[in-house]
């Protein structure tokens, strides 16, 4: 069996035995019950899957992916290819906002080279490139179900790495100049929807360029109609090796217990169709922000999940996951070190 | 002249001047153009306060202030009004929510109690009490002008301390067992709102006990008609002595240009108040949070600000606060670390 299905068979439902447990301890804190709104479920969650009512937040690791995408010759992206690599480069570098986002969050950062079409050579890479970039998928598919496998087992295998190294929580992270074509490509066949409802304008293109990209997007799904069999075809028809990557990094999270903090638009497309692979993935996922990338509410609507804040970001790169990460770390410090009504001698209303 | 008229008069409107040149920054790191969305919204506003385009946020300080309010002998909270001494105690033993957030972002606590009803003897409390709590306001005023004036003063020597000790941000806190309904009051006269838009649960009365809290601020409207001649009358006639060191903590704040951020329901209302005072004090505030308190979505429509993020949380004491502080700290990080598309090599889109 390949370590996909071998994956896919992993992934437990949760076991909802320990909710009393971790009711009761949130309750007993000194504060009126609930008062901490989302603080509190989001301590719910991380212990329920992290099956303890003791739960632990200290080892923290975004995991970056990048790759490249064939379909950026027909002019959808305001910025050219090359800045991919450019990109890649300032991450690995320190100088990108998740640089500074991962330190100012104490985390690790992870940077994959799944598909980036060129030569990238630094210390700090994790080579794994599976090719130099999609194929473009105006003219068919993306890449072939035998690499799409590939790169969701590069995105698994980091799963494995973080689970054998004690991370305590993921996150997801891109860098591909094409990519929101890719992933509004996936929203519109995965969700389903509109084209038009799940296009925006992803590193910052006009109107005109928005309408063209809405076009080559049509254009896209008509194209590799017949692809769409199931959630890996369409992954491997439409998708991105970073997207693929990412994907993987969510069912191999899911399948280790391990938190994992989705990012923004692209990481939502990955989390749809790991989705989509596994419904039990969706009880392992923590979802960051709402991009302003316009089709991620859409998204969230459709799919009836909910962000955790909302900054107006559209970056990427994993910016949005990082700051949610600090909440998270925020909620569990909240369950592990405040004191209880008992202990604090403070009266309850009870 | 006595200290609150000399801060008032100390207010500067900000100087729009820098305003090119740190936009000019922004856009030079490299990400696409206002893709980090609020953040740099936030950066913009942060160097702006502190007349700046070379920003330094280090030193964090929250100043929770504590007093208690004689209306609770209405039957107006769900909790007794001993519970903020014990909460007080609980907050300087470092076991409270505000307590664990302050230490997860790495910023001071100060606690000051201008008014609570009980003996607290602690090395870590700032002793300002002004009265052993506010009159109950169903009978008349709160507290006298004079004893408003030296809570404002308590709050803006809170501010001086701060800029003499390099704190580079401040916070509002606070702990009152029946203050929501002092700040709902305070709302609803100097919005103004209707009270029934303005009020709600607290630390969390039911049904029937939030008919009774209504009628009880009704009354203390009526009673008070009289008082309501300007925003310090007012304070003083239906605020809190706490609510009054926040008020007076923000006018110290925008008068020394230390950017303070809000917290939730109560300190709005000192904000509110403080606004009202003087009209410029608006460009030194950084709201926080949209509580889950009914009416604090009544004073950002009608006040026309927006909360920075929204977890649902209705405790107050700073936590609110203490979770934007980080975030303007993150804002502040990528203004100052990030690489630029000249430094890092990158194309740029222009």
């Amino acid at each position: 069996m390949r370590k996909l299905e071998k994956t896919l068979l992993n992934i437990q439902p949760i076991n909802y035995e320990l909710k009393k447990e971790i009711q009761n301890h949130l309750n007993s804190l000194t504060k009126p019950v609930g008062s901490l709104g989302k603080l509190e479920e989001i301590a719910m969650k991380f212990c329920l899957i992290t099956d303890t009512a003791k739960p632990v937040l200290k080892k923290k690791r975004i995991v970056l992916f990048a790759g490249d995408h064939g379909v950026t010759e027909e002019g959808i992206s305001a910025f050219p290819k090359e800045v991919t690599v450019q990109m890649v480069y300032n991450i690995l570098d320190g100088g990108a906002a998740i640089n500074v986002l991962a330190r100012h969050i104490s985390s690790e950062l992870s940077v994959v080279d799944v598909g980036v079409d060129g030569k990238l050579e630094h210390l700090a890479l994790i080579d794994k490139k599976i090719k130099r970039g999609t194929d473009n998928i105006t003219n068919g598919t993306a890449m072939t179900l035998n690499e799409a496998t590939k790169a969701l087992e590069v995105g698994i295998e980091q799963a494995e790495k973080a689970k054998t190294e004690h991370i305590d929580i993921l996150a997801t992270g891109e860098m591909g100049i094409g990519n929101t074509t890719s992933a509004s490509a996936l929203f519109a066949q995965l969700l389903p929807c509109n084209v038009e409802d799940i296009t925006g304008r992803g590193t910052g293109i006009d109107d005109e360029q928005l309408q063209h990209k809405i076009s080559i997007i049509k254009k896209i799904l008509e194209v590799n109609k017949n692809n769409f069999v199931s959630p890996l075809q369409t992954l491997a028809a439409i998708g991105g090796l970073e997207i693929a990557g990412i994907t993987g990094l969510i069912l191999g999270a899911a399948a280790n217990r391990i938190p994992i903090v989705i990012d923004g638009f692209i990481s939502s497309a990955a989390a749809l169709v790991a989705c989509k692979m596994n419904p039990l993935v969706e009880n392992y996922l923590f979802y960051s922000h709402l991009s302003a990338e316009k089709g991620h509410k859409t998204f969230y609507d459709l799919f009836k999940v909910e962000p955790t804040i909302n900054l107006q970001m559209r970056l990427g790169e994993g910016t949005g996951a990082a700051l949610t990460i600090n909440l998270i770390e925020a909620a569990i410090k909240i369950y592990n070190e405040m004191a209880t009504f008992e202990s604090a001698g403070v009266s309850n209303n009870d």
